[in-house]
């Protein structure tokens, strides 16, 4: 690897056959030089899982100039603490999750397997981008967001992000996107989340499934919002998850015992 | 069930037949009805993984007065959504997790399928609190930390939680603890993560372990700090992860194409 280029550590939750990882080492090998360790198969809504009660296991499958592909038997999270614990050189200058089948935006963000490892390398103190398009499709068309892709990591590289912040990037599935728009993490609500089967031999199974239900339509601020009016939504993620204006209200609960 | 009673949700990542939730039963069923829909075997480390890719299923094992008991094939977080979409008869008026057989303080709450579960009671806008003892043994004395949690969940159920707001309470494994402080998660590291074998049949494997990494041992609002000076560490968490205080900054960066 020569020294003089930025090093970009890539995985995703969908696996390292799928299409979005593919379109996406293509615009970053263009940045510098790109490590992929990504799940040998699907690990959607995988989260920050990690595995602890069974080995790991990883496996070189591609080695060309600038781009070395491992895949790994664990979830997004294990794939990054493998290589930053035994496969890459030296510590990464970028941790990329993506391009994720499907939308990442909202509380899917609790959810998402490619989340989960933006978050992962945001914890290692790396700076850390996912990106997401709105389309489950395996044949999903990623197009129209590589620029965008190149264009965010050119300047994440350049600026860097504070300690404990990543960001969690979101593309329409749209021909013509309007820009870039900064927002917040839009509430909602998953409903109808099961389907449910009766079993051949007795009893019932089910399968998660579900609707997306807006509760915030109008507020132009969300996630949501901005990808419903054909916007990129980028939402800045942090890792500190405490609830702050909770603090002085707790405060004054008599909780001793 | 008798419907004067508060109505109680429960689940854990450490399984069913964990001795966790069985402690966290007993001192439950003096407080309302207790359903537990809890994980057919552990689940450590799930964080908020969802199973869309398998059906799931679930069965009762035990129904007594106040107390029924269900193991499931899923996650936590398919635990918590299975009961509220098919098992429960009304909506609960609180979800508990735990007790966890380890530590979920700092920057663990990212792995813990505890909060895992207790996060997506608080995206279901239920009242929702995880409890954790700092001790991993399958036979860890939990007693200590029952006192506590009969009085914060009483007053949780009296007071209420606000949306999007729920509870991770970790316990010092200390006989005795000098009370209860409300805390903001550590920044920490987790290092040396993982231990190589070598396969018998070639190759390597590797076991997730790791130390944990304090970063700021002095800082006396963490929940870090409380539970090494024997304080019960109540940390309120927020579902929304936005990183507010990047919003200026990332507005005046050029990322348009």
């Amino acid at each position: 690897m020569r020294k003089d280029k930025p090093l970009l550590l890539v995985s995703n939750d969908d696996g390292v056959n799928a299409k979005g990882i593919h379109e996406l080492v293509k615009v970053l090998r263009s940045i510098g030089n790109v490590i992929v360790v990504a799940p040998d198969g699907p690990r959607s809504g995988s989260s920050s899982a990690i595995t602890s009660a069974n080995p790991l296991s990883f496996n070189l499958v591609k080695q060309e100039d600038g781009l070395s592909v491992y895949k790994c038997s664990g979830t997004p999270v294990d794939c990054i603490k493998l290589a930053l614990h035994t496969i890459v050189p030296r510590k990464p200058d970028i941790v990329i999750g993506g391009i994720n089948h499907g939308d990442n935006s909202s509380i899917n963000v609790h959810y998402s397997g490619t989340m989960g490892l933006v978050i992962e390398g945001c914890l290692k103190g790396i700076p850390s981008v996912g990106f997401s398009l709105c389309d489950h499709g395996l044949d999903a068309d990623f197009s129209f967001s590589l620029p965008y892709i190149d264009k965010i990591v050119r300047v994440v590289l350049l600026k860097g992000l504070p300690v404990g912040n990543c960001l969690n990037v979101n593309f329409p599935a749209k021909t013509k996107m309007k820009g870039v728009r900064i927002c917040r993490q839009t509430k909602a609500l998953w409903v109808n989340e099961f389907v449910e089967r009766e079993h051949p031999h007795g009893g019932h199974y089910y399968w998660m499934t579900g609707d997306f239900m807006d509760i915030e339509q109008d507020a132009e601020d969300t996630d949501r919002w901005a990808l419903q009016h054909d916007y990129v939504a980028i939402t800045p993620v942090q890792i500190d998850v405490t609830a702050y204006a909770l603090f002085e209200e707790l405060k004054k609960w008599d909780l001793n015992v």
